[in-house]
């Protein structure tokens, strides 16, 4: 195909602990994006995608109707912490197959959100808590490679740290490596603090065609790379503990498709549910060889490099789920547009984003580019 | 786009009262799917996306691990009872926009869906369930159109007896008028036998680009046209209550894109979730006009013509949410392929199907062509 699709506005609502109904998320996010970008109405939208773990149904009529938006499409899509990055992909092929111009792709989740127990995974036994796997992800890790509990604790410094430049974060403070390591004990292998944290969240972004972006923006930011693969649902098919095979094949895909190597990303969004997951994204997706990923983020603290999670990642942001992966584009397409303020990585050209869900049996990545 | 996406295969499960989990449901029609078609490899399935509105999570993926295959995408779609058209658009969008070449689309529900009360409407006060805008449509209907309720229980009639050679339906008994008059009340201007039954059963099909589709199949029938249209999720926001303004964009849409008129249609499954549903939906597609669905159902019935939900519509297959779009489909298919058996109707060339949900704020309508 040599259609291009591009992110032609975005809104977003802070994460927090909040009770809110999950249209009220859905329709904050919604009210942002269209206050942030003038020449938008609603009539324009052909597509209203939601992406959620919510039970409510019918949510992408709902949430139309809210907004004053009678779409064509409208439907909700659910793939667990991925369910964004799908919504995004899906979005972009209404436009591409010529379906649609303009599609508004919303997230949002609620902090007790039923995507965060992993319920038809018998293999798990009782151990259905993501938190399970992220242990055994760490003690795999750990030993393969021969890192420490305090350097594994640098990824959640370092997120935390990036998080209080970002006004919509959920962490509101930074801690010291100490800290990570004598916060509360869930497993043998982590800390609370190793963990991102569920929250109340919303993000929406607008994809529009090539033919129709220039009538919202003059800074249109493209999606050049796609890769997405599943491998499994259950952990336990997992080949390896200490690597993550669908994104490694993702990566691969989206940046062949977008015709880059890894070392051409200025900056990305990886998906560190726990600590552990950030070293395994950067490994997977060709930042740094196999067990250096530890080597990488250590740099990147030294130098005050924001190149990776700029925005705080998930254990800085927050992980509202269906939200996430649309929290992760809308932060690459800012730092593409040198918009992200204090966050901002000097003149980037292409960015990542790197979304996973369960234990990286799925994996969703996107390439973009100004 | 001049790109051609088609069907290549296809599977079902019966539609039941049986208390199978989700899991099995998908599973039995994915099943019978790769058992129809053998040049089918589970290698070849590029995305796999599940249409229900179960509450269980990550069932893209489950379903892949369960059937053996590793898709690039995997996802679930809701919609209501409109789910499994919205699959197969999106399964079109993907394919046309180059992102997959062959897309499995799997629809299951149980009998005891989270789909059938209609929770977010506020408007509706404690009327949430499907027959109280059902009985409102009714009785607009009857009063616009001085239509008898015996006159309406002949759509009743004619699907339950069309039911009967369809192997795969729930309805196992022919009804007579009287029958259906005399059935439960459920409300004043609706009675049981007016209603589609909310049941366990699955149905898939598998998409395929016009490169591909012939190591599928030397029969593919090809999706000419696509219309869609949410006006809004609230029943108290439809304009009239005796006509289908969503169901008449989007069938107007369709047919536009196919270059076909209302009469050029040959054969079409539609949206009968309650008696007066057929003939609302007739008069939106345009086969016939307004008020004039009755002297149509009429004739079909003294002609034994079974253009119109020759496997028995909703009301007489039973309606799983998440599969009744991908079943109608299904049927048109075969149809189109003179593979209906005691069903078929002489040589159709153009079929339609027509999907909608609670109380037609939102459409979908296919056309389909072999």
């Amino acid at each position: 195909m040599n259609c291009k699709v591009g992110i032609a506005a975005y809104g977003m609502t802070k994460f927090t602990r909040n009770d809110s109904k999950i249209e009220s998320v859905l329709l904050e996010s919604v009210k942002n994006l269209f206050h942030n970008s003038s020449n938008l109405n609603q009539r324009d939208v052909d597509a209203v995608l939601v992406s959620t773990n919510n039970n409510s149904k019918y949510l992408g009529s709902v949430l139309s109707e809210i907004a004053g938006i009678q779409p064509k499409i409208a439907h909700t899509i659910e793939s667990l912490c991925n369910s964004g990055t799908n919504a995004i992909v899906s979005a972009y092929s209404y436009i591409a197959s010529g379906l649609a111009d303009v599609v508004l792709v919303s997230g949002a989740e609620r902090y007790d959100s039923p995507g965060q127990i992993l319920e038809w995974d018998n293999s798990r036994g009782e151990f259905k808590h993501p938190i399970f796997w992220a242990s055994i992800f760490t003690k795999a890790y750990k030993n393969e490679y021969n890192v420490k509990e305090e350097e594994l604790a640098l990824v959640s410094v370092k997120n935390h740290k990036l998080a209080q430049k970002n006004p919509y974060a959920l962490s509101e403070k930074e801690y010291t490596v100490d800290d990570v390591i004598y916060s509360k004990k869930l497993t043998e292998d982590l800390r609370l603090l190793d963990c991102s944290r569920p929250c109340t969240g919303g993000a929406s972004i607008i994809l529009a065609s090539e033919d129709t972006i220039r009538k919202y923006t003059n800074e249109p930011i493209w999606i050049k790379g796609i890769g997405q693969k599943t491998t499994s649902a259950s952990f336990s098919k997992n080949i390896t503990f200490s690597s993550m095979e669908s994104s490694r094949i993702a990566a691969q895909t989206a940046l062949k498709m977008s015709d880059n190597q890894p070392k051409d990303v200025d900056v990305m969004e990886v998906h560190d549910a726990f600590s552990v997951c950030e070293l395994m994204a950067l490994e997977a997706i060709g930042i740094t060889k196999s067990g250096k990923g530890i080597d990488y983020v250590k740099e990147l603290l030294s130098t005050n490099n924001t190149k990776v999670n700029p925005r705080g990642g998930l254990i800085g942001a927050g992980h509202p789920l269906g939200a996430t992966g649309i929290a992760q584009t809308i932060e690459i397409t800012q730092q593409l547009q040198t918009k992200a303020n204090s966050r901002q990585v000097e003149n980037p050209k292409l960015g990542l984003v790197h979304n996973m869900s369960a234990a990286s049996t799925s994996s969703t990545v996107l390439v973009l580019e100004n």
